[in-house]
Protein backbone atom coordinates (compact mmCIF):
# COMPACT_ATOMS: atom_id res chain seq x y z
CA UNK A 1 0.00 0.00 0.00
CA UNK A 2 1.56 3.27 -1.57
CA UNK A 3 1.18 6.42 -0.13
CA UNK A 4 -0.63 7.36 -3.54
CA UNK A 5 -3.04 4.73 -2.60
CA UNK A 6 -3.92 6.32 0.73
CA UNK A 7 -4.18 10.25 -1.10
CA UNK A 8 -6.37 8.74 -3.39
CA UNK A 9 -8.46 7.03 -1.00
CA UNK A 10 -8.70 9.89 0.95
CA UNK A 11 -10.26 11.37 -2.10
CA UNK A 12 -12.31 8.95 -2.65
CA UNK A 13 -13.72 9.28 1.27
CA UNK A 14 -13.97 13.18 0.67
CA UNK A 15 -15.84 12.83 -2.31
CA UNK A 16 -18.52 10.68 -0.99
CA UNK A 17 -19.59 12.93 1.89
CA UNK A 18 -21.71 14.41 -0.96
CA UNK A 19 -24.08 11.24 -0.76
CA UNK A 20 -25.57 13.23 2.28
CA UNK A 21 -27.10 15.77 0.73
CA UNK A 22 -28.76 13.57 -1.99
CA UNK A 23 -32.21 13.80 -0.96
CA UNK A 24 -34.69 10.94 -1.66
CA UNK A 25 -38.41 11.11 -1.94
CA UNK A 26 -39.36 8.80 0.79
CA UNK A 27 -39.57 10.38 4.16
CA UNK A 28 -38.13 9.02 7.67
CA UNK A 29 -40.59 6.72 10.12
CA UNK A 30 -43.63 8.51 11.41
CA UNK A 31 -42.15 11.45 9.91
CA UNK A 32 -42.10 14.48 6.86
CA UNK A 33 -38.42 14.49 6.41
CA UNK A 34 -36.79 13.28 3.56
CA UNK A 35 -34.28 10.52 4.07
CA UNK A 36 -30.90 11.29 2.16
CA UNK A 37 -28.77 8.24 0.60
CA UNK A 38 -26.08 8.25 3.49
CA UNK A 39 -28.89 7.47 5.87
CA UNK A 40 -31.05 5.20 3.56
CA UNK A 41 -27.92 3.23 3.08
CA UNK A 42 -26.30 2.67 6.54
CA UNK A 43 -30.10 1.72 7.23
CA UNK A 44 -30.56 -1.24 4.86
CA UNK A 45 -26.39 -1.98 5.57
CA UNK A 46 -28.34 -2.51 9.39
CA UNK A 47 -31.18 -4.53 7.95
CA UNK A 48 -28.64 -6.59 5.81
CA UNK A 49 -26.59 -7.68 9.30
CA UNK A 50 -30.07 -8.42 11.33
CA UNK A 51 -31.89 -10.18 8.88
CA UNK A 52 -29.09 -11.94 6.52
CA UNK A 53 -30.31 -15.34 7.82
CA UNK A 54 -34.27 -14.87 5.98
CA UNK A 55 -32.04 -15.06 2.60
CA UNK A 56 -33.16 -17.72 0.64
CA UNK A 57 -29.94 -18.69 -0.53
CA UNK A 58 -26.95 -18.45 1.22
CA UNK A 59 -25.27 -15.21 1.13
CA UNK A 60 -21.06 -13.50 1.41
CA UNK A 61 -23.09 -10.82 4.18
CA UNK A 62 -19.97 -8.52 3.70
CA UNK A 63 -20.40 -8.62 -0.31
CA UNK A 64 -24.05 -7.48 0.46
CA UNK A 65 -23.26 -5.17 3.09
CA UNK A 66 -20.47 -3.38 1.00
CA UNK A 67 -23.35 -3.67 -1.89
CA UNK A 68 -25.96 -1.90 -0.13
CA UNK A 69 -23.39 0.79 1.61
CA UNK A 70 -22.46 1.77 -2.34
CA UNK A 71 -25.47 1.28 -4.76
CA UNK A 72 -26.34 4.81 -4.39
CA UNK A 73 -23.35 6.63 -4.51
CA UNK A 74 -23.87 6.89 -8.26
CA UNK A 75 -26.64 9.55 -7.61
CA UNK A 76 -23.95 12.10 -6.49
CA UNK A 77 -23.31 12.80 -10.44
CA UNK A 78 -26.89 11.13 -11.83
CA UNK A 79 -29.37 12.22 -9.18
CA UNK A 80 -32.05 9.83 -7.22
CA UNK A 81 -34.65 8.45 -9.60
CA UNK A 82 -37.85 7.97 -7.46
CA UNK A 83 -38.68 3.85 -7.98
CA UNK A 84 -42.47 4.93 -9.58
CA UNK A 85 -41.16 7.31 -11.82
CA UNK A 86 -43.18 7.17 -14.89
CA UNK A 87 -40.15 9.25 -17.41
CA UNK A 88 -37.44 7.92 -15.95
CA UNK A 89 -35.90 4.51 -15.61
CA UNK A 90 -33.86 3.88 -12.98
CA UNK A 91 -32.16 0.52 -13.96
CA UNK A 92 -28.39 0.78 -15.28
CA UNK A 93 -28.94 4.22 -17.24
CA UNK A 94 -25.70 5.15 -19.34
CA UNK A 95 -25.48 8.05 -16.95
CA UNK A 96 -25.44 5.79 -13.88
CA UNK A 97 -22.30 4.04 -15.22
CA UNK A 98 -20.34 7.09 -16.36
CA UNK A 99 -20.98 8.00 -12.41
CA UNK A 100 -19.81 4.79 -11.22
CA UNK A 101 -16.25 4.63 -13.20
CA UNK A 102 -15.92 8.64 -12.07
CA UNK A 103 -16.64 8.01 -8.73
CA UNK A 104 -15.51 4.46 -7.86
CA UNK A 105 -12.91 5.72 -10.41
CA UNK A 106 -10.95 7.89 -7.63
CA UNK A 107 -9.55 4.79 -5.48
CA UNK A 108 -6.45 2.77 -6.41
CA UNK A 109 -7.57 0.36 -10.05
CA UNK A 110 -7.81 -2.62 -7.90
CA UNK A 111 -10.09 -1.04 -5.21
CA UNK A 112 -12.13 1.11 -8.15
CA UNK A 113 -12.71 -2.51 -10.48
CA UNK A 114 -13.82 -4.43 -6.98
CA UNK A 115 -16.60 -1.69 -6.11
CA UNK A 116 -17.92 -0.68 -9.74
CA UNK A 117 -18.16 -4.76 -10.45
CA UNK A 118 -19.75 -5.20 -6.98
CA UNK A 119 -22.56 -1.99 -7.89
CA UNK A 120 -22.97 -3.40 -11.70
CA UNK A 121 -23.70 -7.05 -9.54
CA UNK A 122 -26.08 -5.09 -7.30
CA UNK A 123 -28.12 -3.60 -10.72
CA UNK A 124 -28.42 -6.47 -12.43
CA UNK A 125 -29.76 -8.63 -9.50
CA UNK A 126 -28.98 -11.69 -10.48
CA UNK A 127 -26.59 -13.09 -7.60
CA UNK A 128 -27.66 -14.37 -4.14
CA UNK A 129 -25.92 -11.48 -2.89
CA UNK A 130 -28.04 -8.92 -5.01
CA UNK A 131 -31.10 -10.59 -4.76
CA UNK A 132 -31.04 -10.52 -0.83
CA UNK A 133 -29.40 -6.65 -1.38
CA UNK A 134 -32.09 -5.91 -3.17
CA UNK A 135 -35.12 -7.18 -1.11
CA UNK A 136 -33.46 -4.80 1.17
CA UNK A 137 -33.41 -1.92 -0.62
CA UNK A 138 -37.16 -2.56 -2.01
CA UNK A 139 -38.44 -3.09 1.92
CA UNK A 140 -36.92 -0.28 3.94
CA UNK A 141 -39.64 2.13 1.73
CA UNK A 142 -42.22 -0.27 3.03
CA UNK A 143 -41.61 0.56 6.40
CA UNK A 144 -41.28 4.14 6.07
CA UNK A 145 -44.64 4.45 3.84
CA UNK A 146 -46.67 2.20 6.00
CA UNK A 147 -45.67 4.37 9.05
CA UNK A 148 -46.16 7.62 7.24
CA UNK A 149 -50.19 7.07 5.89
CA UNK A 150 -49.32 5.91 2.94
CA UNK A 151 -45.84 8.15 2.44
CA UNK A 152 -44.97 8.68 -1.58
CA UNK A 153 -47.56 5.76 -2.66
CA UNK A 154 -50.21 9.04 -1.31
CA UNK A 155 -47.94 11.76 -2.18
CA UNK A 156 -47.43 10.35 -6.12
CA UNK A 157 -51.04 8.57 -6.24
CA UNK A 158 -49.19 5.01 -6.74
CA UNK A 159 -51.98 2.51 -7.20
CA UNK A 160 -51.61 -1.09 -5.47
CA UNK A 161 -50.38 -2.77 -8.15
CA UNK A 162 -47.29 -0.90 -9.15
CA UNK A 163 -46.45 -1.08 -5.71
CA UNK A 164 -47.01 -4.79 -4.94
CA UNK A 165 -45.05 -5.02 -8.31
CA UNK A 166 -42.16 -3.74 -7.29
CA UNK A 167 -41.97 -5.15 -3.80
CA UNK A 168 -42.36 -8.74 -5.23
CA UNK A 169 -38.98 -8.50 -6.01
CA UNK A 170 -38.86 -9.00 -2.24
CA UNK A 171 -39.37 -12.49 -2.61
CA UNK A 172 -36.11 -13.26 -4.57
CA UNK A 173 -34.38 -12.41 -1.71
CA UNK A 174 -35.86 -13.48 1.27
CA UNK A 175 -39.38 -15.43 1.14
CA UNK A 176 -39.90 -14.99 4.99
CA UNK A 177 -39.05 -10.84 4.53
CA UNK A 178 -41.98 -11.36 1.65
CA UNK A 179 -44.71 -13.07 3.63
CA UNK A 180 -44.57 -10.01 6.01
CA UNK A 181 -43.90 -7.27 3.53
CA UNK A 182 -47.19 -8.73 1.73
CA UNK A 183 -48.97 -8.81 4.96
CA UNK A 184 -48.13 -5.14 5.09
CA UNK A 185 -49.36 -4.31 1.73
CA UNK A 186 -52.41 -5.68 1.82
CA UNK A 187 -53.36 -4.10 5.58
CA UNK A 188 -52.47 -0.54 3.67
CA UNK A 189 -55.25 -1.59 1.18
CA UNK A 190 -57.69 -2.28 4.06
CA UNK A 191 -56.72 0.84 5.93
CA UNK A 192 -57.23 2.91 2.70
CA UNK A 193 -53.53 4.35 2.35
CA UNK A 194 -53.38 2.11 -0.77
CA UNK A 195 -55.54 2.31 -3.51
CA UNK A 196 -56.71 -0.71 -5.67
CA UNK A 197 -57.13 1.52 -8.31
CA UNK B 1 -36.10 -18.91 12.10
CA UNK B 2 -39.53 -18.10 13.61
CA UNK B 3 -41.97 -15.45 12.54
CA UNK B 4 -41.44 -13.92 16.02
CA UNK B 5 -37.60 -13.16 15.06
CA UNK B 6 -38.40 -11.52 12.20
CA UNK B 7 -41.17 -9.28 14.13
CA UNK B 8 -38.65 -8.37 16.75
CA UNK B 9 -35.75 -7.65 14.23
CA UNK B 10 -38.21 -5.27 12.66
CA UNK B 11 -39.35 -3.79 15.34
CA UNK B 12 -35.27 -3.19 15.74
CA UNK B 13 -35.03 -1.88 12.59
CA UNK B 14 -37.48 0.56 12.87
CA UNK B 15 -36.23 1.72 16.44
CA UNK B 16 -32.38 2.28 14.83
CA UNK B 17 -34.13 4.72 12.48
CA UNK B 18 -33.76 7.77 15.61
CA UNK B 19 -30.26 7.83 14.55
CA UNK B 20 -31.15 9.87 11.96
CA UNK B 21 -32.03 12.51 14.28
CA UNK B 22 -28.82 12.70 16.66
CA UNK B 23 -26.76 15.32 15.63
CA UNK B 24 -22.97 15.69 16.00
CA UNK B 25 -21.13 18.55 16.83
CA UNK B 26 -18.81 18.02 13.54
CA UNK B 27 -20.08 19.09 10.54
CA UNK B 28 -19.90 17.73 6.77
CA UNK B 29 -16.81 18.57 3.97
CA UNK B 30 -16.83 22.40 3.36
CA UNK B 31 -20.22 22.71 5.31
CA UNK B 32 -22.02 24.35 8.21
CA UNK B 33 -24.78 21.89 8.28
CA UNK B 34 -24.37 19.08 11.05
CA UNK B 35 -23.56 15.38 10.78
CA UNK B 36 -25.84 12.66 12.14
CA UNK B 37 -25.34 10.07 13.62
CA UNK B 38 -26.38 7.28 10.88
CA UNK B 39 -24.60 9.31 8.54
CA UNK B 40 -21.40 9.21 10.10
CA UNK B 41 -21.46 5.49 10.59
CA UNK B 42 -21.98 5.15 6.62
CA UNK B 43 -18.91 7.23 6.13
CA UNK B 44 -16.92 5.05 8.70
CA UNK B 45 -17.94 1.82 7.18
CA UNK B 46 -17.07 3.43 3.82
CA UNK B 47 -14.06 4.13 5.35
CA UNK B 48 -12.80 0.69 6.51
CA UNK B 49 -13.75 -1.04 3.60
CA UNK B 50 -11.53 1.08 2.15
CA UNK B 51 -9.37 1.75 3.99
CA UNK B 52 -8.56 -1.58 5.37
CA UNK B 53 -5.27 -2.81 3.74
CA UNK B 54 -3.86 0.22 6.32
CA UNK B 55 -4.82 -1.54 9.09
CA UNK B 56 -1.40 -2.60 11.81
CA UNK B 57 -2.91 -6.26 12.07
CA UNK B 58 -4.65 -8.92 10.41
CA UNK B 59 -8.71 -8.02 10.70
CA UNK B 60 -12.27 -9.41 10.62
CA UNK B 61 -13.36 -6.58 7.71
CA UNK B 62 -17.01 -7.55 8.11
CA UNK B 63 -17.25 -7.66 11.65
CA UNK B 64 -14.36 -3.92 11.62
CA UNK B 65 -18.04 -3.00 9.37
CA UNK B 66 -20.41 -4.11 11.87
CA UNK B 67 -18.87 -2.22 15.05
CA UNK B 68 -18.90 1.06 13.17
CA UNK B 69 -22.43 0.75 11.84
CA UNK B 70 -23.60 0.07 15.74
CA UNK B 71 -21.09 1.72 17.53
CA UNK B 72 -23.35 5.08 17.87
CA UNK B 73 -26.66 3.33 18.12
CA UNK B 74 -26.51 3.87 21.95
CA UNK B 75 -26.92 7.48 21.25
CA UNK B 76 -30.33 7.04 20.38
CA UNK B 77 -30.99 6.93 24.66
CA UNK B 78 -27.64 8.81 25.87
CA UNK B 79 -27.08 11.60 23.41
CA UNK B 80 -24.08 12.26 21.33
CA UNK B 81 -21.18 13.10 23.87
CA UNK B 82 -18.80 15.62 22.45
CA UNK B 83 -14.95 14.05 22.22
CA UNK B 84 -13.89 17.14 23.55
CA UNK B 85 -16.21 17.95 26.70
CA UNK B 86 -14.87 18.58 29.61
CA UNK B 87 -18.13 17.66 31.83
CA UNK B 88 -18.47 14.42 30.61
CA UNK B 89 -16.29 11.47 29.57
CA UNK B 90 -17.92 9.54 26.98
CA UNK B 91 -16.10 6.02 27.39
CA UNK B 92 -18.60 3.17 28.64
CA UNK B 93 -21.29 5.11 30.79
CA UNK B 94 -23.62 3.53 32.87
CA UNK B 95 -25.92 5.39 30.41
CA UNK B 96 -25.05 3.54 26.99
CA UNK B 97 -25.00 0.31 29.01
CA UNK B 98 -27.97 0.57 29.07
CA UNK B 99 -29.06 1.93 26.06
CA UNK B 100 -27.25 -0.97 24.10
CA UNK B 101 -29.47 -3.32 26.59
CA UNK B 102 -32.40 -1.47 26.25
CA UNK B 103 -31.91 -1.22 22.27
CA UNK B 104 -30.27 -4.18 20.97
CA UNK B 105 -32.56 -6.24 23.61
CA UNK B 106 -35.30 -5.44 20.88
CA UNK B 107 -33.63 -8.07 18.53
CA UNK B 108 -34.01 -11.84 19.04
CA UNK B 109 -31.83 -13.34 22.12
CA UNK B 110 -28.91 -14.46 20.00
CA UNK B 111 -28.16 -11.37 18.27
CA UNK B 112 -28.77 -9.21 20.88
CA UNK B 113 -26.20 -10.29 22.54
CA UNK B 114 -23.91 -10.58 19.83
CA UNK B 115 -24.16 -6.88 19.41
CA UNK B 116 -23.77 -5.69 22.55
CA UNK B 117 -20.46 -7.87 22.95
CA UNK B 118 -18.90 -6.22 19.16
CA UNK B 119 -20.29 -2.59 20.94
CA UNK B 120 -18.31 -3.34 24.32
CA UNK B 121 -15.27 -4.49 22.39
CA UNK B 122 -15.38 -1.46 20.22
CA UNK B 123 -15.55 0.94 23.51
CA UNK B 124 -13.24 -1.44 24.82
CA UNK B 125 -10.56 -0.85 22.02
CA UNK B 126 -8.26 -3.86 23.16
CA UNK B 127 -8.66 -5.96 19.95
CA UNK B 128 -7.38 -5.58 16.55
CA UNK B 129 -11.10 -4.76 14.53
CA UNK B 130 -11.90 -2.31 17.86
CA UNK B 131 -8.26 -0.38 17.07
CA UNK B 132 -8.87 -0.06 13.70
CA UNK B 133 -12.75 0.53 13.97
CA UNK B 134 -12.09 3.26 16.05
CA UNK B 135 -8.94 4.92 14.06
CA UNK B 136 -11.74 5.36 11.19
CA UNK B 137 -14.01 7.35 14.10
CA UNK B 138 -10.73 9.62 14.84
CA UNK B 139 -9.69 9.91 11.25
CA UNK B 140 -13.11 11.11 9.38
CA UNK B 141 -13.63 14.44 12.32
CA UNK B 142 -9.99 15.31 11.28
CA UNK B 143 -10.87 15.41 7.45
CA UNK B 144 -14.37 17.50 8.25
CA UNK B 145 -12.24 20.34 10.63
CA UNK B 146 -9.50 20.67 8.44
CA UNK B 147 -11.62 20.83 5.53
CA UNK B 148 -13.99 23.40 7.72
CA UNK B 149 -11.36 25.78 8.59
CA UNK B 150 -10.89 24.46 11.87
CA UNK B 151 -14.64 23.44 12.54
CA UNK B 152 -15.38 22.36 16.14
CA UNK B 153 -11.70 22.62 17.12
CA UNK B 154 -12.24 26.89 16.41
CA UNK B 155 -15.96 26.55 17.24
CA UNK B 156 -14.89 25.12 20.87
CA UNK B 157 -11.08 26.34 21.55
CA UNK B 158 -10.15 22.75 21.45
CA UNK B 159 -6.19 23.41 21.78
CA UNK B 160 -3.61 21.27 19.60
CA UNK B 161 -2.26 19.25 22.11
CA UNK B 162 -6.05 17.81 22.86
CA UNK B 163 -6.57 17.49 19.18
CA UNK B 164 -3.04 15.56 19.15
CA UNK B 165 -3.70 13.04 22.09
CA UNK B 166 -7.34 11.98 21.01
CA UNK B 167 -6.26 11.66 17.29
CA UNK B 168 -3.04 9.46 18.53
CA UNK B 169 -5.48 6.90 18.59
CA UNK B 170 -5.16 6.45 15.05
CA UNK B 171 -1.71 5.21 15.57
CA UNK B 172 -3.09 2.07 17.33
CA UNK B 173 -5.19 1.06 14.32
CA UNK B 174 -3.41 2.35 11.22
CA UNK B 175 0.13 3.63 11.16
CA UNK B 176 0.16 4.73 7.52
CA UNK B 177 -3.05 6.86 8.27
CA UNK B 178 -1.85 8.26 11.49
CA UNK B 179 1.42 9.83 9.51
CA UNK B 180 -1.02 11.58 6.79
CA UNK B 181 -3.61 12.31 9.74
CA UNK B 182 -0.20 13.78 11.72
CA UNK B 183 0.26 15.94 8.83
CA UNK B 184 -3.10 17.10 8.58
CA UNK B 185 -3.21 18.39 12.31
CA UNK B 186 0.43 19.94 12.18
CA UNK B 187 -0.68 21.82 8.37
CA UNK B 188 -3.14 23.23 10.73
CA UNK B 189 -1.10 24.84 13.38
CA UNK B 190 0.83 25.94 10.30
CA UNK B 191 -3.02 27.40 8.83
CA UNK B 192 -3.21 28.73 12.09
CA UNK B 193 -6.53 27.00 12.45
CA UNK B 194 -5.48 24.77 15.37
CA UNK B 195 -4.03 26.74 18.26
CA UNK B 196 -0.51 25.47 20.10
CA UNK B 197 -2.01 27.31 23.11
Amino acid sequence: MTSSDLLKQVEFIKEIDKLKYIQRKTKLLNSDRPENDAEHSWHLAMMAIVLAAHSNQPIDLLKVVKMVLIHDVVEIDAGDTFIYDTQKNHTNTDEELLAAQRIFGILPEAQAQELILIWKEFEEGITAEAKFARSMDRFEPLLQNTSNNGGTWTEFNVPYQKVYDKKKVIKEGAETVWDYAESLIEDSVKKGILKKS
